[in-house]
């Protein structure tokens, strides 16, 4: 079978957009640890719970998890979703770290709401990261490899 | 729906090795830069091709790839393969770097056969990467978080 034609631009965001959304979706979140003494660092990826909120993605994560301590110290994360012949790749800077209990009600409701899971109702420790998008790819197969980047410095394309 | 029974440590590692030996199943593959002089260093994240190959996971990279580049100063990378309520995570670090020209034909052709794709028809700049597992978890459910642990220090677990 023939690879599909690529998407239009308008297309992969459509396409993004609803895969952001979609409720008990999870996520790879790619982050690295603190570099010691000689430059080494650790890569680490988890699958997470993902919510889109505000056009953030926001993680609920255990204040003790390696990746909450990871991004407090280094504020970056790539995350990978789709099946890997349907990707989304989000780079992220930490834009905030706030504990569940002290969170606005639009984020607890809105986290709860599109994950399977409501880490209020986990009594302390968990905290909100939320991460701002620097950087959206998008892409299935090769053909589509050109015009990936369906977002730039924290603006959408236009098409 | 409740979810399954846990599975047991022999049926995880039966399940684990018909994963990795499933013709074009694709692997998310972190790796983290060399850190810069604040010690931050970017973790990268990207899906790619995956062969298992005499115990050892083969990645087909263009030596002038992030990945490679990282792998060859890291050593180190974390590998999530499966859909995210399926997990198998790889921890691995580098045993040998060989150029595509020069691998042994065993590892040519294993990773052709189980690949979609063949790295000697493409020229030059092709590596294989080859990876040492040395923790492998898996799991689905929460209620297998118990017992993820089915290679430790580079053996598989005993039941």
């Amino acid at each position: 079978m023939p690879p599909a034609e690529p998407r239009s631009l308008g297309q992969r965001i459509a396409d993004t957009r609803a895969l952001l959304i979609q409720p008990a979706v999870d996520a790879w979140v790619a982050t690295a640890s603190q570099a010691r003494g000689d430059g080494q660092s650790q890569p680490y990826l988890v699958p997470l719970s993902f919510a889109w909120i505000d056009e953030r993605a926001v993680l609920a994560l255990a204040s003790s998890s390696r990746t909450a301590k990871n991004l407090v110290q280094h504020c970056i994360a790539r995350i990978g979703m789709g099946p890997t012949r349907d990707i989304v790749l989000l780079d992220c800077v930490v834009e905030q770290v706030v504990k569940v209990a002290d969170a606005p009600a639009r984020m607890g409701d809105g986290y709860a709401a599109q994950a399977d899971w409501d880490p209020r109702e986990e009594g302390d420790g968990y905290v909100y990261v939320v991460l701002r998008p620097e950087r959206i790819q998008a892409w299935r197969e090769s053909n589509e490899l050109p015009g990936r980047a369906i977002m730039r410095d924290g603006e959408w394309a236009k098409g």
